[in-house]
């Protein structure tokens, strides 16, 4: 689907239109959550508060102008929404974003600021999916898709050459995974770069994409998926994007929603940080207890979104 | 009331406390603020919240235990209360923490997560302060002054050195002012490493603190206290404390209290910040326009608290 120098020309391309967020070390804590140092990967602080800023910006500049004129649509459980929106508000093009009932009334309110249509379908992701595919077909628009596009994908692989630029001593990445899309881009630059880099991703239990691709060794279709977050729920991932993280993913933890809630209080409460509950996802596996990780381990936690969820 | 010396004690005393927070160049912008070079610092990340863990801390270390032993007692409009807490905390007494009603949900919810006995005395912090004061008394318990404390300004002086260590160019800082503590300490610093530095206070307008003070030239008691701003709220600085400020303050900047609002909103826009409104108070200065700055120059807005008020 995509290579390193997939990667290397999207940080390129989109360095004028997103942030270089700071890693800070996760020191001074009231209760830890590793023996590891952990580091914390600040994407909640992008333009429209998450990593998918760098996807879709990616997206935009390489799409040809013309093919921009009736707009850009997607479906979204939030944070690609709003980095598409924001994509289209650079073009100067209508946004149309579908979206499931479980999105949350922040990132509704943060669309509508970004001058974006908005429309409530579904219950997940797939069905407001659905949709956006026949509402891009017949307005000719644009279709971003959130995780399934070699453009987006090398978008958020950007991320794993800003962290290992900031921490080439990394051992370990802990991705949270809604379709795929940011941990087969990272996992794409990592292993290029620092083959022995551990990359661990988490998913909810009510949405165990990849964890059951990697189960039953192909892409296969979750009989239902029963998280109420939003940014983590996806019933099916792509086969190009399974083939870049199957052999690179060392392993995929489950938490469940509550353990995900429990995290974002913990950032607001240790950090001040509003995460959004895919943000917390890395903390959720740590602090449960399902991922424990021994001292003397570099590990960088990717809190990638901004949400109200832990406040 | 203290030295540059003394400031570069406290932050080696008080380093394995605190964190070394980010300073992040404010770029990307939907909306931007001003026309000079803008760099958050975001002290919203340190442990409970804001930089009065700096001052807090110090105080602490540079008490004697005996004194410790009856526990901590402050008054605090919320910020220097957790950071009392805290410190309490991390000594193993108890922290007793008077707070005016108007404090925010946010915060009282944290004060209890730090085990603090909690006291919601007054309208205003100086009501509160008084309390504070003779229950210090009745139980001979350490206590904390949130501002009138050359431990406390010392500490919160630290961030001067941070800040010019990470951005040497600095031209301007913008310093949100309640009692004084904050910007004294800093002026303090900046004055003696790079005098050209400009230092701008910002106060709300139903709190002017110490732009009353800088009018009549001495210490003066506020008639009313207006501002619904708990953090920026307070009838009187101190002699001690406005005599470090009064000649390194060049303006102290008024807003309005939808100003900060209006600002703490534009700050969870566009950097997924959640900030209370003392750490919008430099951004509500710019956006507000009631501070112009022009291209060029290198300044820092401080983010000094986290808070749940522009989500």
């Amino acid at each position: 689907m995509i290579t390193l120098s997939d990667i290397e020309s999207a940080a390129e391309r989109i360095a004028p239109f997103i942030r270089h967020t700071p890693l800070v070390p996760a020191t001074a804590l009231r209760e830890p959550v590793t023996d590891a140092r952990l580091w914390l990967k600040l994407e909640c602080l992008q333009p429209t508060g998450s990593f998918k800023v760098r996807g879709a910006t990616n997206r935009l500049l390489t799409t040809p102008v013309e093919q921009l004129r009736n707009g850009i649509v997607t479906a979204s459980g939030g944070n690609h929404g709003l980095a598409t929106a924001r994509a289209a508000s650079v073009a100067g093009v209508p946004a149309n974003i579908f979206v499931p009932r479980s999105i949350t009334p922040a990132k509704l309110d943060k669309l509508a600021r970004w001058g974006a249509q908005v429309h409530v379908v579904g219950d997940v992701w797939d069905e407001a999916n659905e949709q956006a595919l026949v509402f891009a077909a017949e307005h000719q628009a644009a279709y971003f898709h959130p995780f399934a596009d070699p453009a987006v994908v090398a978008g958020q692989g950007t991320l794993g050459l800003e962290i290992l630029q900031a921490l080439p001593d990394i051992d370990v990445i802990l991705v949270a995974i809604g379709g795929g899309g940011l941990i087969s881009g990272i996992a794409t630059a990592l292993k290029a770069l620092k083959p022995s880099v551990r990359i661990i991703g988490i998913e909810p239990e009510g949405s165990p994409t990849l964890h059951a691709c990697l189960q039953a060794q192909q892409v296969v279709r979750l009989p239902a998926v029963t998280t109420q977050v939003a940014t983590m729920a996806c019933g099916r991932t792509e086969e190009r994007v399974f083939e870049l993280a199957r052999h690179a993913i060392e392993q995929v933890v489950l938490v469940s929603d509550a353990a995900l809630l429990d995290a974002a209080r913990w950032l607001w409460f240790e950090f001040g940080l509003a995460a959004d509950l895919s943000g917390a996802a890395a903390i959720a596996a740590l602090r449960s207890g399902k991922l424990a990780l021994p001292a003397g381990l570099n590990v960088c936690a990717l809190v990638c979104g901004a949400g109200q969820e832990g406040i």
